[in-house]
């Protein structure tokens, strides 16, 4: 491949603490890499975590892709899906998962030096389209010399990015689970994402040439964000009053803080400015026929999951997937807690995959 | 009463311009007032306007409750259900509408002057609650010699002053419509109003001596509350993406500024930081037995209406009242917008009021 002597693998020493090899490496793309949007990245590097080992086919790697503010390490976030005795199990599969170039948890993202400049990107960072992150990935997955990818698996930001990717390599996978994400990203949940870059905006720090800009504003952007993450039902079951004559002060109110705050002490306002940038800018139809043809194209064996309280992406949009996507198999969860459900249901979860993937 | 001295009406010259009797007059109470959170006011003031004629048994007074930003010409807001031939006609009726205390639309509000400081209350204007509202209303009603008010209605926040009212004084309404309203602030909704409230906090211009303090919060603020209001559906319907290349800029994005624009050139922050906590602490059941006990205290024919795609006040919150009314009629609308369906469903509303009070 052209492209091969400008690559570099950063590898870390394989940590064996739980039973199986884990690795976090860096992955170096030397070369000019041209956006969707017409900027040129004068090189790119992505940061992506390990578990378990490729077998000598090469026929077992699991792809997984993390949402917005997550990271490579899916044993933590995904905890009762991915790991040992899970659904995802390192002693069976190679498991791979990339942080999602933009975010601060390792690949580049806009608190990273600008070759150009010498100096981190902050305002100047590239919108990083989901087309865009897949063709990144796909420059990896050629280095690690993996040609099939046995099950590919991600929720919200994470679908979008394996559902682009299943269609640009429509060969790749043979299995993908697309969880509570969409084909376009909603005007609905562009509102939501506006809305909470206009929080950001108004932060006075946000401005300053400081990776800590704009802190303040993250915090309201996480609370807006909450609201559609969850809906009525968690915040009445979990947030219900309980001194019945409150006047001031409420539960919910507290909580809407405790979760802004939370966010900012892990997560930077520059990352989250350009991901949601990103997730608005998701439609397999651009620059396509159409949105449906996009989806014709995938190959692999495709499941769907929708989640019936999901607000952020209502439970239609999965239909929509899968109406569009040749045998797509369409299942739903049932969750109180609305789109953060694919962050927790995992008996049902691990059920879907369990019935669709036994082979 | 005691306290009719201290009482001064400010009739403004009623006008006849829409073939009816229109004024606009200001009521003002001079004694000590004191409030739910133990605070006192030091006298206070109403704007209200009224359409039509008291009639000489004095029994064709319909009251009508504006909500979070509305003010007291309903004629406007509610154009469809209040004027000639209309549901609700100054013709036949004596319409009354009090601009809520802390909307700076007339009544006491924060940008008022404080007689205690000389100077306009801003950070230091007391909690108001709905409970406090129906008091202060009700000193109105009775200087006003009206005893019996044949119709009550109102929405949202107008609905919760208009339930509020109806539990102290259960005599005083023969009928009563709650739209889209419960009978205690829900977590969820507590949750949206804290999350505006977070944002006009990081304005930096809130903190400022000033009645414009917070505008860019606000606007933040607002875009949040238009999520609530509004749902998947109409954003899919008004705010979707015409050109299918679009990578940035989308329409939906617009949406959430200009609403947040429109709104800083009609509204300020410090009432609607105050208001979205009178809104948080309405609980009918506070000092009482219990929300169920207090609703069992109305004696006005009830009927409550709720909006099928309501996000904010789901429909459920609206079974609720009507399973613990007594007698209380239950009715929905069927609306795409939700929660702003009670400004949009006249066709619906009118129906409604028409099956509902023929007599």
């Amino acid at each position: 491949m052209k492209h091969t002597t400008s690559i570099t693998t950063n590898q870390k020493v394989a940590s064996l603490a739980h039973g199986y090899p884990h690795a976090k490496r860096s992955f170096n793309y030397k070369q000019a890499f041209k956006l969707e949007s017409g900027n040129v990245l004068h090189g790119f590097h992505l940061t992506y975590e390990t578990f378990g080992s490729l077998n000598k086919t090469k026929n077992n790697a699991v792809w997984v892709f993390h949402a917005l503010t997550g990271d490579s390490n899916p044993t933590d976030w995904w905890s009762g899906l991915v790991g040992n005795n899970k659904s995802i199990d390192p002693k069976h599969d190679f498991i791979i998962c990339v942080n999602m170039p933009g975010s601060h948890y390792g690949s580049i993202n806009p608190l990273s030096i600008n070759t150009e400049s010498g100096k981190s990107f902050l305002h100047e960072f590239p919108l990083i389209t989901t087309r865009d992150m897949a063709n990144m990935y796909s420059l990896l997955q050629q280095s690690l010399g993996i040609n099939k990818v046995k099950l590919g698996i991600g929720g919200s930001m994470g679908g979008m990015q394996l559902l682009e990717w299943s269609i640009l390599q429509p060969k790749l996978f043979k299995n993908i689970v697309l969880i509570a994400t969409n084909a376009q990203h909603s005007p609905w949940g562009i509102a939501f994402n506006e809305t909470q870059r206009m929080a950001i905006e108004n932060d006075p720090t946000w401005m300053n040439s400081n990776p800590n800009g704009g802190s303040n504003g993250l915090a309201t952007a996480r609370a807006i964000a909450m609201l559609s993450y969850r809906n009525y039902m968690p915040y009445q079951v979990t947030q219900h009053e309980t001194s019945p004559n409150s006047i001031d002060s409420f539960k919910a109110s507290s909580y809407q803080q405790y979760q802004g705050t939370k966010l900012t002490n892990r997560f930077n306002a520059h990352s989250y400015y350009t991901l949601t940038k990103s997730m608005d800018a998701h439609n397999v139809g651009r620059s396509r026929e159409s949105v449906e043809a996009a989806l014709q194209l995938i190959e692999a064996n495709t499941i769907i999951v929708g989640i019936e309280s999901d607000l952020l992406f209502p439970i239609a949009e999965q239909r929509f997937l899968a109406n569009n996507i040749r045998d797509a198999k369409f299942e739903t969860i049932n969750s109180i807690y609305g789109h953060d459900g694919f962050l927790v249901e995992y008996a049902q979860l691990s059920y879907i995959l369990k019935k669709h993937l036994k082979a």
